[in-house]
This record gives C-alpha cells, sequence and structure tokens, in this order.
C-alpha cells in the first residue's frame, strides 16, 4: 500500500509552479499543502490564475523554512535561478526532501556554472548531493535520494535523443549539433519585448547562439557517458507556440547503420520505461503529439550518402522538461511506480 | 461500489472520438472494449494519430451492430449528421445505451431539421426518445436514460449563460442577440479552403450569419425556458486557435438588476454543480482558463445606461462542447458522481 | 505637380510610428525627416527595430519644437493618450500641420473624456479645431485643414459600417450593439502580462466591457449623423493574432429591407471611395483579406425572422485604424489624390 | 528611359502567383495582361482571393500559347513541378522570355532530378538554356538571359548564408550541416492534413528528412562554388506561421577566425546588393524582421570551443525565396535596376 505524503511547492506563481499543481491535483499519493512564492504572500493562488478558480483554494504561503518544515515532507522549487541555490541548502538541512527545477545543482563544477549563469554557483557540499534526474538514465540513483536535481528542458529532450547511441559508440561524440527548438513557455511568465505577443507571433528566431546555458549541462551527461570529456555545438531557437520542444541532433556515425539497427538499439535502452516512445523508421514525431503529457518521442534517419545520423525527439517543455519529470522522480524517490500521476494521454489537437 | 461497463465509440478517428478516447482512458469506471470507423478499419487507431501509440493498441472495428453489441455496452456515437440518424435507432433496437454527438436528435421538430441540416430528419419516434443532455439544466432527465443527445458546442456556451436569466424572467427573451466565436477544431478534422493553415493563422471571420445549424437548439431550448417561443439572432466567428468558444450574449433587462444580482442568481441555480464557474463582478473569462477541461466559465456586465446586460461564457469546444458533456452525460446515465473521470484541471499556459 | 513636404513622426518607436514609416518612405510627395521619441535618443531608430536596417538611417530626434518646426511642415503624433494633449497645441501654436493619433482630440466634450479616458481632457480651444479624419464620411472637412485628429481604430471599422445604415434611417440607432474583436497590436508595445505570448497564443478574451474608451467616439458620430442622441452597447475582444479589426454589429430595421438593398445603399453612400469595398450578399470579410492595407471590407445579412440586420466589417487596425487613414488624411489635407502612397495590396496569405 | 513590358501569370491562383501579382501592380515598368489558370478559367480571379476584389478585375485566362504569345512578353510560370517540364519549352519556342518558379529547371542532372522528384526530367536541351537565378551570386548571367530557373526557398536562404564561406575557403564543405525551418505557405495552397489548421497550429515538426528535394540544389552550386562534390545535411522543419524560412548553418572552419571577420567578408561579397543585410555580432535575425520584403537578413557566431562557425539567415519563402527573387530576376533580365518594384519594406509587427 502506497502511504500518501505532504508536499510544498515553492514558485507556485511561474508555468512550472502551475504545472506541478495541474499534475500534483491528480496524484493518489500526493497531498499539495503549501503553495508558495515570494510575491502575493496571503492572497488565493487563483487570483493570478483564474484556470484555477474553485479547484485550487490555498493562499499562498511565504518562504518560511519552519513553515515549509511544518507542513510538508518534500519541496518542489520551481525557484529562479540563484534562489535555489540559496534555499535548497536550508531546505535540505531542515531535514526536507527536495527535487529543485532551477539549474543550480545540475552543474557539478562551479566554474562552469559560473561561466554560464554569470553568478555565483551553490555550495559544493550541495552540489555534490544532487542527484541528476534524467529519469529514464539515472533513475536507480533517484530511488532513495533525497535531494534530486530536475535536469533542464532542452537537455532532457536531447540526452534521451543521444546517449543509447553515444553509450553504444555507434556516433563520434565530438562531432555531435544539437539544433534545438522550443515554445516560449520555456522563457517562463516574466515579461519581455522579445515575448510580447505581436512580436513572437508568426515569427522565428535563434537566440543565445553557443551561449546556452544548457550546453555545459548537455556536455556534462555526455562526457559521463562517453567516458572522455564531449564538447557539442548547441544552438536554441523560438518557435511561436507555447508548449513543445524538438530537437534535432546530427553526428558522424563510427560505423555503418541503418535506421532499424537505431530504433532497435533504442528500444532495448529504454525497455520498460514507458514515456520514451521510439518511431518507426520515416516517422518523425511532432510537438503536438506528446503535448500535455510526459512522453519523449523519438525518430531517426541514417544517411549513407554523408555517414551521419539525424535524431529528432520532443517533448512537452513544461512537462517531461520539467512538472512531469519532476514527479516522475517524486515517484522513483518514494518507490511508488514511475507512472504514478503521469498517466496523462497528450492532447490532441 | 461502482460497477465497471464496457464502451464503444463510433467515429473514432473524429476530433470528438479522439477525446472522448483521452477521457475514457482515465475514467475508473469506464473500458473502451471497441473503436470503431467507417475507414481505416483493421488497421491500429493510433496510424493516424501518432500520440496515442503505446497507449491505445487497438485496431479498428468496423460499423458492426451485432459485433457492438457483442462488445459493449454503452456506445458514443461521434459521427457526422446524418450518419448518426441512420445509425443510432440500430443501435437502441439492439438493447445498447447511446450517446450522440451528432446533431440528428437535438431537434425535435424534423421541419426545422431539415431546413437548417439540408437533409431529412430522424425518425420521429427516436427523436421524442432523445434526451437533450444539457446536463446542469436536464440532469434530472438524464438519470436512468438509455439515450442521450449530446448538445451542440455554441448552444452548450450560450444556453448555460441564458438559462438562470431567462427562467427568472430578467431579461426579454426577444431581444436576445448572441455573438459567438469558435477555435478551428470545432469544423472537425475534415479538409477545406478555409482552415488551411496558411489561410486561417492571423485570420478572424464570421461565417454562416443568421444560417447556423446551432441556432434552432438554442431556441428550442429558451422557448423551452421561457414558456414562449422564443427568436434569437446568432452569429458564428472563427478565431485563429484550435480549442475554445466564447459566446457574448447581449439582452434587455426587464428590470434594473446589478452584476452582483446576476452573480448570486447564477450562483444559487448552479449550486452543485462544479462544472460552472461563475466570475466575479468585473472579471472576464478567458477561453484558456478552461482549456483541455470540462469548465464553463460565466462573466457579467449591466449597463445602466443601455438597460441591457452582457454575458460572457467559455467552454472548451472539444470537451464541456463535446466529449466531456458526453461522459458527464454517461456519468448521470450510470448513477455515477458527475465529474467521473473529469476531474481535469485546464491546462494552463 | 505635386510639391512634396517634410514629414515628422514623434512616437516613432510605437507600432503606429513605424507603420507610418512604412508607408510614408514609399509615398512620392512625402519626405520623413525626423523620427522623434522621447525614449532612445540619438540612437539609430532600427536599433529597436532590426527589420529597418539599411533602410531608415536616422537617429531619433527628442520632443523639441523648434527642431520640429525647422525640420518638418507636417507633424504625425502617435503618441499616447495624455501626452498628445500637451504637445499638439505647442506643435499647433508653432504653426505645424498636425495630424494626431491619440485619443485626446476625438471627444468634443471634456467631460465625457475624462470619464473615459481617466485623465484631464485636452484645452477646449484646440478641441475645437481638430477636425474628425474619418476620410470617407468628413473628407470635406479634411481638405485644407490644418488639424486632423485621426479616428480610433475600432470606430474607425464600426463608423464605416454604420453610417449610410443611420444616415438613411434604415435602422433604429438606439438598438445597435457592437461586437468588436481586435488582433493584439492594437494594445500597443507595452509589456503586460495579458499580451505575454504564452498566456495570449491559443486565447480568446472579452475586455473592458461596457467601459472602452471607444464607446464615446463611436456614439458622439452617431449621434451627429443620426440627429440625436445614440447610445450603444459596445463589446471588445482580444483575438490571437497580431492584425486586423472584425466589427459585428446588430440593429433593429425601421422598414423591411433585403441584403441587395443594403449593398446599394453602401455601394452609392461609398461611392468614389476606394478604400471601402462592399461584398456581395453572402460574402462575409475576413481580417485577412485586408491585412497590411488601407481597405475596409464590409458585408450584411438581414434576417427577416427577428427584423433585424447584421453588419460586419473588417479593417488593419494598424493601417486604415492608425497610420495608412492618418496619410490618407494627409493627402486629403494637401489636396493630392485620396490613395496617394498607399496603393498596396493586402498581403495574403 | 524605361520602357514598359507586358507580363502574364501561369498559376495565379497559388500562393506564388497571388504573391507576383502583389508585387507587379506596383512594379513601374510592368503591366500584368494576362492571369493564368488551368482551373476556374473564365471567372474573375478575385473570385478565390476576394483580397484582390477590385484591385485586380481580369478573369481568369486558359493556358494557351498563341494567346499568352499574344498577350505578353515575358511569362512567370508558378506551376507545380512537372507543368513547367512540360510547358516551359513551348513558352521559350514561341519567342517568350520566361521565369520559371518550379523545380523543374534547376538541376542540371536529370537523374538526379529523377530521383529527388519521383518524375521524368524536362528536356536536356532546355535545362542546359536556363539560368540559375540566384541574383546575388549568378546576376551577371542573369542580365540578358530569356529563361531564368528562379531557386528555392530553402536553397535561396541557405546558400546567400554559405556560399561566400565556401568561396573563400574558410569552412571545410564535407562539414556543412543545414538546420531549415519554414513557415506552412511555403507547402502551397493544396490541401493536406498535415497543414489543416487544428493539427499545425502549436505544433512543430521536421519531415523530409534527408530526402528533401533542395537537397541537390543547394549541393549542386555549393559544388560548383566549391569546384568539388559537397555532400550536405539538410533537415527540413514547419513551424505554426504562414511566412518565413530561417536556415541555421553549421560548418568545421579551416582556420581560426572571428565574428567579425565573417561579417567583413559577407559585406564585402554582398557589397551593392541592397537585399542582402550582414547583422552586426551578437544580434540574431528574426524571421519577422524580413517578412513581406525582399530582404536576406544574416547572422553569425564562431565556436573557438569546437572550431565551427554557426551561420543563420532568414527571408520570406513567398518573396525571396519565391515571387520577390523572380522579379528581381526580372529587373536583371530587362537591365532595370534589381530594387524595381521590390522596395518594400518588412511589415512588422
Amino acid at each position: 500500500m502506497n502511504s500518501s505524503i505532504r508536499a510544498a511547492i515553492i514558485g507556485s506563481t511561474g508555468y512550472g509552479g502551475v504545472e506541478l499543481i495541474r499534475f500534483l491535483l491528480r496524484h493518489p499519493n500526493v497531498e499539495i499543502t503549501s503553495v508558495i512564492s515570494s510575491s502575493s504572500v496571503g492572497k488565493p493562488l487563483s487570483d493570478g490564475f483564474p484556470h484555477l478558480r474553485e479547484i485550487i483554494v490555498d493562499h499562498l504561503d511565504a518562504v518560511d523554512i519552519p513553515l515549509i518544515k511544518q507542513k510538508a515532507d518534500v519541496v518542489f522549487a520551481a525557484t529562479p535561478h540563484g534562489v535555489s541555490a540559496e534555499l535548497v541548502p536550508q531546505l535540505l538541512d531542515a531535514g526536507l526532501k527536495v527535487i529543485d527545477l532551477s539549474g543550480d545543482f545540475r552543474l557539478k563544477s562551479p566554474a562552469v556554472y559560473e561561466k554560464y549563469y554569470k553568478r555565483k554557483a551553490a555550495d559544493e557540499v550541495y552540489l555534490a548531493k544532487a542527484v541528476y534526474g534524467l529519469a529514464e538514465v539515472f533513475g536507480e540513483q533517484c530511488r532513495d535520494a533525497d535531494f534530486i536535481s530536475n535536469p533542464g528542458c532542452y537537455p532532457t529532450a536531447t540526452l534521451l535523443g543521444l546517449i543509447p547511441a553515444v553509450n553504444a559508440g555507434w556516433i563520434d561524440p565530438s562531432t555531435i549539433i544539437v539544433d534545438a527548438k522550443s515554445g516560449v513557455s520555456g522563457a517562463g511568465r516574466g515579461l519581455s519585448q522579445s515575448f510580447h505577443y505581436s512580436e513572437m507571433n508568426e515569427n522565428f528566431l535563434a537566440y543565445k547562439v553557443n551561449r546556452h546555458q544548457h550546453t555545459p549541462e548537455i556536455e556534462q551527461v555526455l562526457s559521463q557517458i562517453a567516458g572522455k570529456e564531449v564538447l557539442t555545438t548547441f544552438t536554441t531557437h523560438l518557435v511561436p507556440m507555447t508548449r513543445g520542444i524538438l530537437s534535432t541532433m546530427y553526428a558522424q556515425l563510427t560505423d555503418s547503420k541503418s535506421d532499424e539497427e537505431f530504433i532497435d538499439l533504442y528500444r532495448e535502452y529504454y525497455k520498460g520505461r514507458p514515456f520514451v516512445r521510439i518511431r518507426p523508421s520515416g516517422q518523425w514525431p511532432a510537438t503536438k503529439e506528446v503535448w500535455g503529457s510526459n512522453y519523449c518521442d523519438i525518430g531517426f534517419s541514417v544517411d549513407e550518402r554523408t555517414g551521419r545520423v539525424t535524431i529528432v525527439s520532443v517533448i512537452d517543455n513544461l512537462v517531461k522538461g520539467a512538472a512531469g519529470q519532476a514527479i516522475q522522480n517524486l515517484n522513483l524517490m518514494m518507490g511508488w511506480d514511475e507512472t504514478t500521476g503521469l498517466e496523462f494521454t497528450p492532447v490532441y489537437p
């Protein structure tokens, strides 16, 4: 029998926060006992999110460690970069289980963090404690962990698409080029001219080329899998849609392989992992086909002419790329079935 | 204890059909035992809907009454107008419970049906048997019914917005003007130049002005509530989005009333009906705030200068306007809690 | 022979400003001699609008009356409400011709202005001087005017749709209901949660119901045409698209009329006015069919059952609803052909 | 003094055709004397394109060579692949100048054409006559040509982004990877489930990976520039927007170079070519910044870590990628200024 736990969500007024709420409300083993935000304390959460009226009636709590400790067993920190670095150690010290959705505990090297995030890294003691929660790859380490650092959205789509091939030695990791595209919700709820409707609608653009903070996150994991340092070319683009990431990945094959061999390799690697779906040869996944769900769908094309493989993966950036994977990690932490509370069919159309 | 029933879905390859599947897969008391389509028989449903891969593995069955009778207890007919008129009587005669999502059994008058639908009406014997499943208004008649005609999308949004005021005599029904707007999925999956992405994107238009087949459906119910014949002006528009209906309704007040009085009237009328949410004065519902869910949100503004009230209601046309309400009707039919399997939080953003 | 004039644009960093630039760059009789903004003075305009790189190389001038007087003959004030009220009198006193795109000089009554705009009205002396530049209706007064107040976007679409019928006495003005819908660019370039891409995309909503500041502007003109006070019900909605307004108008007929009679009435009224196009019976205009152009397209449906007419008009809110009509007014002011510099075909698709 | 010529457009009912009309109507030296379509002959063009009502009143002509010869001096063939192969030789034999917008005369090798287009190639005699009209690169050959094959949309964006670097030997052509993204109008006006609004909206997908027919077109030109056979990896994606192509290109540098050196190289290469705009370092072009115009904007980022350069180029696929470049080619053919009739500022927002 599953016992129930009490969850607090810090950063409840961001997109990650409300998406956690959407899923946790349906989770059979979890009770949301505190919605927390540094702004609008004391007001109903639904003031800023009318879609939650009459569904969640909680008022926002302040970020108050003793209060959180009293109300909750596990904390989801859906807080901005920099805030988590300060806050998470206090939560851990208070004996709470923590799943952190920020980038603050993903990179093991403080120097690399500081180069890409342009701010001070978290304390190394806590960095060392964080388990990187890419559930399908590091799931075993997530079991019984107390502190999980939830992967970034782009790294989730990209790493799930690359790891089996790198692990098998089928592609040369030094030739990997990742061309990633994201819906606008990945940029969060903060206002900016670039995300103003009139300017983002009917528009497509590249941004942070060769500078995105998810680059070292991808490289850290690929290096670990490859057993040697891997550098990648990583480009991000914004798509005029709200949700969805599609990552197109290119690499040189180390040896001749067919589409079918790739499909078999990946199906084997992700066996028993229900949220990764491998497409048949010639069929390409579209972001809408995983919309609102925790799936990651992957397709392949080997080009014999150039000796390269093209891999395409898609996720919903707010689900598998954030809140959904966080709950998947909670399930692993707690020894529950990985899919508990996440059995949502993609919303189509 | 709830017993489980077996459900068949005819028209599984349309938007209504796949949306029924999305909800029924999570319904605790229902097992989908047959997905049926007149096209692609024998092929996996997920061939045409890759988002369902590994979620629903069923192959499409033909429309074969004995087979349906053998496999199912209840049938959802998500079939086009005209098809239901022929098919539903056979299903009923075979002793199946039926929820029909087409327009074929909504209008009691064959003559009116034939005027607006430009085709022969269904047999009057069966027309007479159909319970009009506007759950919040005719829920009592739905209980223990064997045959429910599920309301149209525009009528659902519009009638929920108008009925309490008409019922209370607060507005003059002869002055009602309905200006309704719908996302494009309301037009279904069939191809047409108007719904071609490049032409519908960044476009807004009116269509079927004074001719839409939902006009008599709205008038039939309002006449019943008002106790006299009601004619309305009803205009439909297409919005460049996939899901959502917003209905803006205007009427002359019979007597001076405030926003607050309207709010109280409606909250009282819909007491115990969790899917209707009444907004506070000055707050207007947006379609995105009910997206993917079975809610209908309603707001009001009385204008003292003109003596008119403006009422705005929103639904997700594929959920409360189709599949969700159909399942709500099944719940009523079966004596289950109205919300069973429908407790989905709107997806936001 | 047309002589050339020198134009300054105040508010060059707003959508109205850049749209004026797009058209004036192609105007054969106008030279843009100063682009003015209260922000970013001294910097190239294209810093904030990279689409103008290598097209317009001007640096932004400050709002400096003597400098404007030295550089320009005519000034377009694409400034926010409140700013124009202060600035325009100074420009006029300096002997400049002015076309003001704000709402500050549209309403003749300071009290009404103050009620709807929640700020102090402009000086009545200057209010009295302003010619209301609805070109197809008040074009004669625009000829040789020195100061034109350019109509609002909603009033332009609405008034062009209603005036011929009100003028002919065919509809009862006290029954007019206007249901208007606008693309998001109408709200300008300023940031707001409501216009954040992720929240406005796939969303449709009503706003400012019974409170929009364009209500009295519509009523002022209709009252003038009708020869008696007219009050209207006016509702505004936001459409998930960048450009376009569609206004759906309802009124009770004073006498029985056909679609064809309306079409003839309107074609006669707008004879010689190339920017108004009347659609044949049964064909409804779509916003995309005027996108990027100065056209206003209008369609009709008389409903004999209710004795009402439904009128639909569409414009591009930034062109006929702002910059395009402003240039049309300049043409009238200067005695040039109304279409000079405005012969742009709608961009489709 | 420029003399005027008479133009016929075959395929006037496609997106390329109506876009040619939009520009040619404003071209000072061209008169449209025949709009031609194999469908709807004898009907007004505006029946299918109401945005052209009262702008172009022509009725559609049949595809009748003697009639075309009588009415026109130059013919734009905006016809589907396969149709041009048959038709263009007849037009040339009749002594007409021809600009062909299809893919039928772009590839010099019939075998390669047949592999990618899956249909019979055009007669080699005519293939040999066709000048490939990438105006900024092969402009000299376009002058005085009688027959120009207008480049594809993806090749235009891609080749303008790659040619200066390949020509200078700065990148290793065997390492080129092109990740291209297009708005949906690139797929034309034909109906398909993939382009149905409800399925393409809020969706992003890859298609024809390693199989797109523009691959050999890109390779043919790069091979010519490089002086040796070049194979590329080329992937195409659909973006939920109507217009715009963004091509992200990756290649290994042959020697260390900076962003600034790339910028200088490209500015020098495109000197005197007003439609190519090179962005400063760190600024990336967005598709909306060239929307509706004939510009191609290009940005660069060299990554010293990997020794690769990332190049991003954007065009409007229907303008620089089709109709605009066709008119640019006409201008070159006729010895007119390259920009005649094309001085359109991008429409923003």
